[in-house]
């Protein structure tokens, strides 16, 4: 990929639902959500309206950008869901929801948040490592919200558990810019197999 | 559960596959195949003959434990299941070998791997969060493989993304006796909001 850039139709963002969290997190995400629309690049999502999630959906909107959430008919009927979305997506599950949302992305980005959201990037990050699909995968890596987990990987490195190349695939940036940027240039596995 | 514990009809390892690790991480996969067998404990695994999976279910059967694998058909085909397994469960996709192996176990444990291994386990953390199953979880932390990831579950507890409750339901020993003895006893987000 050295030479030519991917461009993305559509990123998909997972992040945590908690309000629990500084201001400065739903900042981050705003500022993820108002550039991708800059981009021109659509936003997949989980679909709530609540704390980083709908911030970043706000942020897109406001930005002229499309926002397609993908939410379980059990929390639309919760009242939790972003109405506001340019297309909500009801689904019956949350296994429904997660397939969707990775289909409907060419790439991922993992804001902060809790076990959801690492599972929600590790499924993804793993799909990447298989070739199931060659979409890059970055972390947002605000405040250093992610050094632990990055710190967890090398060590997972160096003691034989994944390869370089399942290292480097990922991308890590605390600015939205920098990080679409990242993922836009990003080698993956398959690419640098053939090297 | 302070007064009652828990016992076990089976419990999901989940792990690396990779080979090329340090001869101490066969041995402590193998420790936690013979130690589940001794207490009687069936495990459940994704059916895998080599690294540390293959170890683990060669104790537990050395030591007459039940052993079950659950392994999709083209991985099958491509001969690396173990064909020793008290049972070999062959499904059609890995979305279905990971269903299959939630539904069969009671608990799960994770010893050290990749992103896979990751995202397993995390996925099974979620659900215990979420309640959409009461199922105790514990990390295999040989040589503090775990500790940067536990490191990073605190960081997220104090920035507002998991609860105390998400962070302490995760059993976590070096000890195959001591993390069984643990997830025997673990307070599940459930039962701690009943207190
Ligand atoms: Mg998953």
């Amino acid at each position: 990929m050295a030479d030519e850039r991917r461009s993305f139709h559509r990123i998909c963002v997972y992040g945590g639902s908690s309000s629990q969290v500084d201001g400065a997190y739903l900042k981050c995400a705003a500022d993820l959500g108002a550039a991708l629309a800059r981009h021109g690049i659509g936003v997949v999502f989980g679909g709530g309206k609540a704390g980083m999630m709908g911030a970043m959906a706000d942020a897109a909107l406001a930005k002229g950008g499309e926002v397609i959430g993908v939410i379980p008919r059990s929390l639309v009927e919760k009242e939790v869901a972003h109405t506001g979305c340019t297309s909500l997506r009801v689904v019956e599950s949350m296994h429904e929801r997660k397939a969707l949302m990775a289909e409907l992305a060419d790439a991922f980005i993992a804001l902060p948040g809790g076990w959801g959201t690492l599972e929600e990037f590790a499924e993804v990050a793993t799909w990447t490592q298989l070739n199931i699909h060659l979409k890059p995968v970055g972390l947002l890596n605000k405040w250093g919200f992610w050094d632990d987990l990055l710190r967890w990987v090398e060590h997972a490195r160096q003691a034989g558990f994944l390869s370089t190349t399942s290292q480097r695939m990922v991308c890590v940036s605390d600015s939205p810019e920098t990080l679409i940027r990242a993922l836009e240039e990003a080698e993956l596995p398959d690419a640098m197999e053939k090297l």
